[in-house]
C-alpha cells in the first residue's frame, strides 16, 4: 500500500493566525483513498526546517505531500527547502516561467517569478490539462496552502495515490477501559491484521469506550468482531 | 522565551476516526501564555515513533506538550515510548500507584496500573491539589487525549510556560501579492524583530492578501505598520 506523510508549512497556523484546514482534509483524503498517512508535521518557514523534515518524510514514506510557503513573498521559502532537503540547485523552470508570463503579463516581475524557481529535475504534473502544472520533486507534491487551491490540486493528481480500502467499524461498551483490556490485548494478538483501538468518550454522556476496529483482511476484521462481540463489546451509538 | 513542540500520539487521528481537537486548543493557548510553539507532530501509536520524536524536540525546546496514550490499553505506550527517548527504565510509581488503588478498589486490575507504570525519574506535579498529579519527565509534560481532561490539567499548570506577550495586528490590500512582495521584503530587513506574514485570501470575495505583523519589541512593531500603511496597505476587513 502506498505510505505518505504530510508537512504544513506556515508560522500562521502555529501562531493561530489561521485555522489548519488542510490537515483534517489531507487525513479524510488519503483514508478515502487508500494510502496510509503515518506522520504530519506542522513546522515554521524556515529553511533548515524544511529541509529536515522533508528529507526524513521522504526517505520513510512512499509520498509526502506539503502545503504552504510557493507564492512570490519573502516567507515563501517552501521550493528552496525542499531543494536543499536534496542538495538540488534552485533554477527557473522554462516552462513555469512561460505559464506565468502569459498569465501575469506586466505584472510578472521578479517576486512573481520566484514561483517558477524550482529544485532542478523537478517533475511537472500537467494531470486534468491545467494552466499550471504541480512540481514534485522526487516524492515530494508541493501544493499551495490555500485550502480551495489545494483541494482542487489534490483532487486532479489523487488517482496516482490509491491502495486498498481499509474496513472498520466501532463497537461500543459502558465499561471501563481497564476492565477490556485484557480482552482487547488477546485480539492484538490473534489478528495481528487487524488495528484496535480504545478510545474513552469521558467527554460524553453516558460516558463510554469506543474501540475500533479496522484491517485490509475482511475476514480477519469479521473474526476479531465476533470475538469482540462474544467478549461483551456491542455497537457503537 | 520559553519554546515549545507538541506531539500528537494517536492512530486515531492520523486515520480519521477522531478529530483534532488538542492541536487548535493548544496552538490557541501557548500563543496566549506567550510560549513559542516551533513544531506540532502528529504520530502514530508506536515506540520508535515516540521515542525520536520525543527526543528530538526535547533537546531543540524548553518544553514538549505529549497528548494521548497514557491510559490503560495496549495501544497506550506514551509513557514507554518517553523511557526510550531518554534511555530510562520505566517503573511503578508508588505515589501514582497509591492513588490509582484508593479511585479504583477492586477495579485496579494490572492493565489500570499501567497509568503508574512511567518512566524512572519522572517529577510529579501536583498544582492544583489534584488527586491524580501530571508526569513530566525531564522537559516532557504529558497529557492525556480526551480534549476536556487535556484542557483541565494543561491550565493547572500553564502558569509555568508564560512568556512576554506578542503583540500583532493584520493589514490588508486588493493587490497581489507579487505586487507586494518588494515592499515587504524591504520590511522584513528593516526590522528584523517582527515577523511579517503574507497570506492571499484566494476563498474569499472580493480577493485580498491579508498582512500580519506581530512583535514582541512595540515600537519596532509601530514603526513597521507605518511603514506598511505608507506603502498602501489597509485595515484588514
Amino acid at each position: 500500500m502506498p505510505s505518505a506523510g504530510v508537512v504544513i508549512i506556515g508560522n500562521e497556523i502555529l501562531t493561530g493566525k489561521f485555522a489548519d484546514d488542510n490537515t483534517p482534509w489531507l487525513v479524510a483524503r488519503l483514508r478515502q483513498l487508500g494510502c496510509d498517512l503515518f506522520r504530519v508535521a506542522i513546522i515554521p518557514d524556515t529553511l533548515d526546517d524544511i529541509a529536515a523534515e522533508v528529507a526524513e518524510q521522504s526517505r520513510r514514506y512512499d509520498w509526502v505531500f506539503t502545503t504552504g510557503g510557493v507564492g512570490p513573498t519573502h516567507d515563501d521559502i517552501t521550493f528552496a527547502g525542499i531543494a536543499k532537503a536534496f542538495a538540488l540547485p534552485l533554477h527557473h523552470r522554462p516552462e513555469l516561467v512561460a505559464v506565468l508570463k502569459r498569465k501575469l503579463g506586466e505584472a510578472c516581475n521578479t517576486a512573481a517569478l520566484r514561483m517558477a524557481e524550482i529544485p532542478e529535475g523537478s517533475e511537472l504534473w500537467w494531470d486534468g490539462n491545467v494552466t499550471f502544472p504541480l512540481v514534485v520533486t522526487r516524492n515530494v507534491c508541493i501544493f499551495p496552502g490555500v485550502p480551495s487551491l489545494l483541494r482542487l490540486k489534490f483532487d486532479r493528481v489523487a488517482h496516482r495515490f490509491v491502495g486498498a480500502p481499509v474496513h472498520g467499524l466501532r463497537l461500543s461498551t459502558g465499561r471501563q477501559e481497564s476492565e477490556i483490556a485484557a480482552l482487547l490485548t488477546e485480539a492484538v494478538s490473534r489478528w495481528p491484521a487487524v488495528a484496535i483501538g480504545s478510545y474513552p468518550r469521558l467527554d460524553e454522556v453516558p460516558v463510554h469506550v469506543i474501540v475500533t476496529i479496522e484491517s485490509r483482511d475482511n475476514q480477519a476484521l469479521a473474526r476479531c468482531e465476533a470475538f469482540l462481540r462474544a467478549g461483551g463489546l456491542t455497537d457503537a451509538p
